[in-house]
């Protein structure tokens, strides 16, 4: 749906386009803020203006009383590919990778694509060029949906050069429905990295008058520039609102609800730090320091490795193939890390076979027990190597990249049982 | 690690057991309680104390002034296999099949064990029979990781009967591990139950100081008889606390921890009520009402239907084998619905081949949308079946049944879509 006629005339009437600043009075209240664009899903008759405040309201026509362009639009809206300049000496460069953080809505289709390059992207934001020097490149664009191990490595590899050319930090805007993975996979690549890599998504397309990725993208740039931190680590919204952006711990994030602008959050774990509006950075857990040192890249990957949930009436015989076919597999076990008996016994064939079978919990928070149920002593007997309280997407991209590191059988289930990046907690001693 | 010398001296001394009350001082503080089983992992010094309002306290004997025995143990905590009599006209069965709320800690070997025949269970509860008259029955004790679709039309075979016969409601005390997924297939099977069938499960074992065993049963008879309700639903604790206890819809729960005794959420949806510590009953989502109609037992299932969770990096080569060698498979998609553009196309051949498919998404929370980008669209494009705001593992039962109910692909679809049993909201208008 588009404005309506009497939409489109107040507008033409009054010489106001998208991105332009308005003052509007409607029901004896006078708003300031900046016009955005029309919504496929907004009523005809409303026009979304963005306050100042980060807030958008809704105004309907009929209850307008005036209408003033106060500032035309400029690039503010309408990116341009220019990255605006800056003689800062901090330096943060911006690596595309595609995702509704760069995408824009297609008006006709209603659909949404990844478009905009890393260029367009920072023009949206001109506020960075006060925190920093941006450098901005597009190492590809895709939906986050096909991240795999290559272009996993050549994230890394990207980001090791730009932290020892002396970044201050490196930000991946990414698409949010992968994003976890893609920050475990960077934890584990890039060990003791000197500065922050923070991956950044959104929630909603950055032309859409609610979107997170104007607030998201520039707390990720204070975040770089202003925290004495060197993680890799998430930023998205912390609440619904744009009050605060969360720093979560790369190997602790996962994506919890499909579309809310908070839908990302520690599991197991607090973040690391929140970011508010204004700016202001609290560290919550304690973060690794920056400093002046290389990185040590170490990006070997196995790619053979598979996720499976278990469930009940899950057939061994069906999925006998799929296992055996893996070097290493984690299983998201129920509770406490369990699976049928007929379950346990394929497992144990499958670890007879010299396959790593690594055990996580679906619940995704608490931490898996082995010790507990005959079950669980089976699953051990069996060789199941239990992976405390790491999530199972991150131990996926674990047992990926410790299989890459080495193929003792011994330092494998030592490395995956081993605290390496934050992913496994101390067992506390008393029960929660 | 057992008591300590001197705490058997003590106890000894005092001539008490588990399950007896005591009075106890210690700090200037006088405590009254029933003193609980000693727990393995508790200090060999520390005596635990059950007050009046379910709060367990921890005593070193070494702080301890003067101890007195109020009241002997009796059948309290000592479970004899006799269920009270009662001549309460209101029938409640419970129904046996398994789990932590029916096992007991073996001391020697540390670890727990399904064992507690139903009427071992009620006789720990004996407050129930001031609500209600109990039949006990134990159809199977097993670990619920254990559970398929013939124990689930047993189950429901069972439901149904006494439900038939007259009785209030039906409780079913479960492991929690798959607690989730059972009562998601007795919601399809038990077709507008006249009364509820409560699944009810505890995190820890009812001998131990911690167990919420003892307040989820009472609790579950309460709202079985006080409430106007007829839901298939899981009662299980709403806070860490002995608060209350929450009721779920049977199609919306999910055990979202592994050791907390609140571990089970809603999901997408309110709780259907709230039973406090003194049995008040609070409808939080409008339930279905009471009546006298016969159970409409619709129990048939097709078993081979499997649940897949989507990672990048899936390799559709080596899971093609185990998805074409289902009837149908419910995937777990990333974001609002979606997988890698490989694995469109290996699902597009799997519904081409009469397999079929249904999208939910792995972030639990929140609804599938498979019109928003390239890759939903290519999926709807496939024949894959969005399907709203189901939670996967309950997806993955439905689907199950419905593929048991009709053959017809048309039908199939729109069953799958379609709200049968509160597992679907209806989409808002606006966005979140």
């Amino acid at each position: 749906m588009s404005y309506s006629a009497e939409t489109i005339e107040l507008l033409e009437k009054k010489g106001a386009v998208e991105g332009d600043t308005l003052s509007v009075r409607s029901r004896g209240r006078d708003h300031r803020g900046v016009l955005m664009p029309h919504h496929e899903f907004s009523h005809p008759d409303v026009i979304v203006i963005k306050l100042g405040n980060g807030y958008n309201i809704g105004i309907n026509i009929a209850s307008i009383d005036s209408m003033e362009v106060l500032e035309k639009a400029g690039n503010r809206y309408r990116p341009t590919g220019e990255v605006p300049p800056s003689d800062n000496e901090k330096v943060v460069t911006i690596i595309g990778t595609g995702g509704t953080i760069a995408s824009y809505v297609d008006y006709r289709t209603g659909g949404v694509h990844p478009a905009l390059s890393s260029e367009d992207l920072v023009s949206t934001v001109p506020e960075i060029s006060e925190i920093c020097s941006v450098r901005a490149e597009l190492l590809f664009s895709i939906y986050s949906e096909n991240m795999d191990v290559e272009k996993w490595r050549s994230l890394a590899a990207s980001a090791a050069d730009r932290l020892d050319q002396g970044d201050e930090g490196v930000i991946i805007p990414h698409g949010t429905d992968t994003m976890g993975y893609t920050s475990a996979a960077l934890s584990f690549m890039l060990d003791s990295p000197p500065r922050s890599v923070i991956l950044v998504g959104a929630q909603r397309s950055s032309d859409r008058p609610s979107s997170d990725a104007y607030t998201n993208l520039l707390s990720s740039a204070r975040f770089a520039v202003d925290a004495d931190a060197a993680e890799v680590c998430v930023m998205m919204h912390g609440s619904p609102s744009d009050t605060e952006v969360l720093v979560h711990r790369g190997t602790r994030v996962r994506k919890l609800h499909t579309s809310r602008r908070d839908a990302f959050r520690s599991v197991n774990d607090r973040p690391l730090a929140r970011v508010d509006i204004e700016g202001g950075i609290e560290i919550i857990s304690g973060c690794r320091r920056k400093s002046s040192d290389k990185v040590r890249l170490r990006d070997a990957m196995v790619e053979d490795v598979a996720l499976i949930q278990f469930y009940p009436g899950m057939d061994p015989d069906r999925f006998k193939d799929t296992i055996m076919s893996h070097s290493g597999v984690v299983v998201a076990g129920s509770g406490l890390g369990h699976v049928s008996s007929r379950m346990v016994k394929l497992l144990g064939r499958a670890v007879e076979s010299g396959i790593q079978i690594g055990m996580t919990s679906q619940c995704l928070f608490g931490r898996v027990n082995l010790n507990v149920y005959d079950t669980g002593r089976d699953l051990i007997t069996a060789g199941v190597i239990p992976l405390e309280d790491m999530l199972p997407e991150t131990a996926y991209v674990k047992m990926m990249w410790v299989l890459g590191q080495t193929s003792d059988a011994g330092e494998i289930e030592r490395m995956m049982r081993a605290n390496l990046r934050g992913e496994i907690s101390e067992r506390r001693e008393i029960d929660e």
